[in-house]
């Protein structure tokens, strides 16, 4: 491992592996500048998220650099997604601890460069700079939306279904199989759970187009479990939910192990990462809905409904309650 | 000290500290939602900056929390002065040591209140966790300029005069104040320098009238140094310039102590932290640009000026030049 001692100099290390980033945002001024200016689109409204990680809290330090650089930016364009956005770009600040080399460098670069492409965004500004402590990376995704279109969470309205993308529990569970805490698990479980965890697929093609075409009352992404994030969408809504827990969708991986252990389901249900959209959508748009969901490839369910009683109840198939320990994830 | 067993939750944190920060901006959502949304003012270019901050690295973790606040709001403002525009608004991320209890926070909050009034700015949105390392920050900040007229860095010509504001090395001195590493000092000045680096003063007023009238060729903020931050200046505008070292504008205390040991002025000129402006203004415009600096309360004065030869050169009361060992400040 090299220290720092081995990594170029700061304006080195920007022009070498930054720059080459910002290249197709023409206000990044090659981040040769202290800022960067950006001529936002007439009639859109901006929508800005930020994330701070630091490594083993957030991710694995030993995480390959590239699929760190990935998730950073996914978490964030997952954000954005709930809003219904369509990404622009991101600032960026690392922190880089003694044992960064210029190889993990070059990859991280890498990881960004292959999401850049994905998500058509580019790299606007940022600050590099050194930590005695755990490298800390954060990133700030600014996305834009028709003015007024943007997705919130206060427009759910009794009666609205409830849909769910793509499946729920993956990144809780993925998260242990990243750690090794399933060793039991076959091993293409495993890596399809850890794989979930380290890369999730923010839903942005389907959030941009319920948004533009307003069949959404309120979305959001599920970053800290949908028993949580949907509590957050009932509070800011003044409704409730009813949610059938045989509806949500699972991976045959986390449907296996909620098979061999039925308790598991509160996990799936309560664990955060997902980073999957959930959404109140009438019932006279949800044909519409499931359209934009075809047309943008994402899988999509619909798992209950809003109710008038400001209560989240989970039912089990025999319509029974189920009550959960953790109501979700938080960062403390 | 608290450890962070006697912190609020995250969400509470949020709720009493932060959210009171983010009412004056509606897309803010009182902080309630994953992403802020902004609706640009029309005919404007919007401007971004960002910083990291790690704790006795970028400010002494026993430095008062709200003072702490302050320079992070501040260095990014200054940018954003480097650039004349009009600071908006911020997302920032806190990543809280183990140390850090409910005090500390209240505290830090009035800070960034105090700055918020003072700069017309309010907080869009963020991210509160915690870390096992040192007390890490970042804000990005978002300010607007009218469209074409942010000052950039590229823009000098041979023949515009160089003005700077304020006084230059107080940073540097101030950092060494700061730390106890001027025992010499008398108290006031002592005072006065540690004052300096704990609370730049960033020329918002100044910088945004220079860009709406179009004073300036080319300007950005002296945050690494004069000497290199004129040198960028220099190699994006493709020229050089010529310092009159004796013009170079210093507060009584900096002037004192390179009057006691001469060689002290190569600290003042390559030091960091000043964040005060460097400007290019063109002969016919000094007397507009003097008066929009009367208007806006900022000292200013000139320096030298550019020129065609492609070298920046520091000149002595004799005329000859001076040679730096250390070009300015870099991150590593």
């Amino acid at each position: 491992m090299a220290g720092k001692g081995k990594l170029p100099g700061e304006f080195d290390l920007i022009a070498r592996y930054f720059a080459p980033l910002a290249a197709k945002a023409p206000g990044a001024l090659g981040l040769k500048d202290d800022a960067a200016t950006f001529q936002p689109p007439a009639g859109m409204e901006l929508v800005f998220t930020t994330d701070a990680l630091t490594a083993d809290l957030h991710f694995l330090r030993s995480d390959p650099p590239d699929l760190i650089a990935r998730k950073m930016l996914r978490q964030n364009l997952s954000d954005l997604a709930g809003k219904g956005a369509k990404p622009l770009g991101y600032l960026m600040t690392t922190a880089l601890d003694d044992g960064i080399d210029e190889a993990w460098i070059a990859k991280f670069a890498e990881g960004l460069a292959q999401d850049q492409a994905e998500f058509d965004i580019a790299l606007w500004g940022g600050d590099t700079t050194s930590t005695p402590g755990p490298l800390a990376l954060t990133a700030t995704l600014i996305g834009a939306v028709p003015a007024g279109r943007a997705l919130r969470r206060n427009g759910a309205r009794p009666g609205d279904r409830i849909l769910v993308t793509g499946t729920i529990g993956d990144g809780f569970f993925g998260l242990a199989a990243h750690r090794g805490e399933l060793p039991d698990l076959a091993e293409p479980a495993r890596r399809f759970l850890a794989q979930r965890y380290v890369l999730p697929q923010p839903r942005v093609a389907l959030g941009r187009m319920l948004a533009e075409q307003g069949l959404a009352q309120a979305g959001m992404d599920v970053s800290d479990g949908l028993a949580a994030d949907l509590a957050h969408m009932c509070a800011a809504s003044h409704c409730g939910a009813r949610v059938e827990v045989a509806a949500v969708p699972l991976s045959d991986a986390v449907a296996d192990l909620v098979a061999a252990d039925p308790a598991l389901i509160a996990s799936a249900i309560t664990g955060g990462d997902d980073y999957e959209l959930v959404l109140a959508v009438p019932p006279d748009r949800i044909a519409a809905a499931l359209d934009a969901a075809r047309q943008s490839g994402t899988a999509i369910v619909e798992i209950g409904s809003f109710v008038q009683e400001s209560r989240l109840t989970f039912l089990d198939r025999d319509n029974r309650p189920l009550a959960f320990e953790k109501a979700g994830f938080t960062h403390f």
